[in-house]
């Protein structure tokens, strides 16, 4: 007999991204912010590095959480701050949908949603519009805004319609908006049943501190703090996170970079006749022909993209959107193999 | 409709532990240790307090588990690590208990094993010796060890006779084994199913870190690694759960610390006539009348210890192995209390 319960033991093994500890790769396959975070960031952090560490952190990362009310409009009942967006998004499946149920994401999306609905022994179904997510009768239904891999923005106006036709949560994640400079916040406002879940790892450029975070109604948020760990933050990354919402112009600033550079590696791409999707995030999905070499390739020639092993999409590779010198080494190499 | 699960709907709200943010307290209230961590963790920390935190953390926290293993006589693929001790036992859970499946623990317990399976609609049966256990036909075992609120620890012999007899794991948590000078972790060679938890925030004075490690036959811990999340560990906390390691002496030395305290505090209990259970870990969880009236006055007076306000332990009160001053000042205001 098994010591584990039989959806953990049929998922696939855990394969990690390729996170290389070295640094001999231009790194464009996991979407993080080619320009370093707030030098107060690092003063924060290292503020906090003394005695104290020995005691808890604030298991409401209240500072944290005031400081979020004040940026976004919103008060802290209405918002839970969680390890990484991915942390807030496990909250959520977790307090939503349970064995059998159903959640609903579009396809393709991230794919982080299939394994956190499989841990529940939920059932996840896919869409091809956002509109047919009305018909699933799912509990928890993903709308990644910009979408992943694509970088595709749906309209707030689609979702507004929508969340009232759903029976469940409308969860808009929002990794990537910042790149979009656009939000759906707004809907949070009118609709009980709308959470929008955000990340400090692009925008902020924390990728390695995991900080994320849901705004909702207080009803919701209540519900989700009851599914938390206590300590979920610690506190350098508490520390951390203040300090960045501190220094919003930095942040600012590097995603105009991002922006630009993203606009011009799409007319490169153009130029080449390659076909790509509309992105409004910091990666760019587009095909070509032997996918699956030409990533390989790349490797080869020292820069790491991102390839994703499933048919739909196995003619496309996803970029991520460097600094000007790392696209333009992409793009030489790229011109070099095709 | 609610948008959540009844289990979770049914849960009482969330009630952090007391954790002021000033520091007008002497806090014996949440088994924190009184002495600073290895000044080489702050170097640690503030040496990757650098750009590099825009990347994503090892996913694998490759470099922790190798001096985990060499610390402790295991291979790397024998332990998995997380955020706190309460990470790894939350992974248990959820890979092992589903919906209307048998959790079991001894009565008293740490109170965390009961919201873990709550949240999996699971059910926690709760036993008074160890031996009970098997019984049980548990899909999880608690085995806190030293136990809390008690600090009584449970011979290895009993617990080598209880893991054959035993259908699901048997978790052997550590949090205060290092209080105890004493470990279960040969257990783990002999079964199959014993896994040994154990945190940082104890006796590597590091519970504002959040830093927390499983160690298992490899079969288990593959499986564990489906449950956790990818980024589980920050490269902040990565960093200094290494440079921790690199200076045990550092902790071994706060434990002698503690372990003197405790040992001259159970002699002043016992010399006011106060009935405690024989503890081993870094806290005395003592008998004492008006408990609750008690427990107040001393907060009034600037001393936080911890009350369980349930009827069995309504007699008692935990009171945290503090520094000699610490428990001084405990000791003097508790004898004009009583």
């Amino acid at each position: 007999m098994s010591l584990f319960r039989d959806n953990v033991e049929r998922m696939a093994g855990y394969t990690p991204g390729e996170q290389p500890q070295d640094k001999k790769y231009v790194k464009l396959n996991t979407n993080e912010c080619p320009y370093p975070a707030s030098p107060k960031v690092f003063e924060a952090i290292k503020a906090a590095a003394n005695p104290d560490l020995r005691l808890y952190p604030d298991p409401l990362a209240a500072r944290f959480r005031a400081k979020l009310a004040e940026v976004y409009g919103f008060s802290p009942g209405e918002i839970i701050a969680g390890q990484g967006g991915d942390d807030i998004l496990n909250l959520i499946v977790r307090g939503c949908a349970g064995e059998g149920d159903v959640a609903a994401s579009l396809y393709p999306s991230y794919t982080l949603y299939d394994t956190l609905v499989e841990l529940q022994e939920a059932e996840l179904v896919r869409v091809d519009k956002v509109e047919e997510l009305a018909g699933t009768g799912a509990k928890v239904n993903f709308v990644c805004n910009p979408n992943a891999p694509t970088g595709v923005w749906t309209e707030m106006g689609v979702l507004d319609a929508l969340a009232p036709k759903l029976g469940g949560l409308l969860v808009v994640d929002e990794a990537y908006a910042d790149f979009a400079e656009d939000t759906c916040l707004p809907l949070v406002r009118k609709h009980a049943n709308v959470i929008v879940v955000r990340t400090m790892s692009k925008s902020f450029s924390l990728a390695g501190m995991r900080l994320g975070y849901g705004i909702a109604q207080a009803a919701v948020i209540e519900q989700l703090f009851k599914v938390k760990e206590s300590y979920n933050l610690d506190r350098i990354s508490l520390a951390a996170a203040e300090a960045a919402l501190d220094d919003l112009e930095h942040a600012a600033s590097n995603v105009r970079r991002v922006i630009a550079t993203r606009e011009r590696l799409k007319g490169e791409l153009e130029a080449m006749g390659l076909f790509f999707y509309p992105s409004r995030s910091n990666f760019v999905f587009f095909r070509i022909d032997n996918a699956p070499a030409v990533k390989q390739e790349l490797m080869a020639r020292g820069v790491l993209v991102r390839h994703f092993n499933t048919p739909d999409l196995n003619d496309f590779i996803r970029v991520t959107v460097g600094s000007d010198d790392e696209i333009d080494r992409f793009l030489v190499e790229l011109k070099s193999i095709v």
